[in-house]
């Protein structure tokens, strides 16, 4: 549940998002980007929880690899739903993960 | 509830965990620090979640004041029982935001 992440540097993308009333389809969309993007090169691990804000914590090898997925079609077509219907206000930030420590199993 | 953050570069520090069986006095101690925390200069601002896994992520100006904010006293007998206590896993990943877009309200 934790992810799993490799020694420093590596990269996160911390997304941020409140939902919107119209949530169709949402669910369904969001196991299938989970998926899609647990099979892209240079992907390490995923975090997420919701209450009223969703956050969501991805992590990446490298910046090509965030890139690269921001890109990808499928992806990005959930975007376009994303910002026009599913969400009232969301916030990405890409970020590069300098230190980390914690107790994990 | 989507934090409001400058213009990067800023840093984030991504703290999850997963609880333990015994959290006697988590609640009260996560509402103090949050507050506490909301006082420490350089602090920008916080958003967290939970599900199976809680995420909270903060927000600040530097990494000084992510420093100080770790060694604050208060906060670090926080920290101990965290440890000790609260939480069957955890991790912190301290990490500079250098990039962000979305779409707020």
């Amino acid at each position: 549940m934790i992810a799993k992440t490799p020694k420093p540097p590596y990269y996160a993308v911390i997304f941020s998002s409140v939902k919107s009333e119209n949530t169709e389809g949402y669910n369904d969309m969001a196991l299938k980007m989970l998926k899609l993007a647990s099979e892209q090169p240079g992907f390490i691990g995923v975090e997420s929880a919701r209450e009223e804000v969703g956050i969501t914590v991805s992590y990446w090898e490298n910046l090509e690899a965030i890139k690269n997925w921001k890109a990808n079609f499928e992806h990005k077509e959930a975007q376009k739903l994303g910002r026009k219907q599913w969400y009232s206000c969301f916030k990405t930030r890409i970020c590069k993960v300098e230190h980390d420590y914690g107790k994990q199993n």
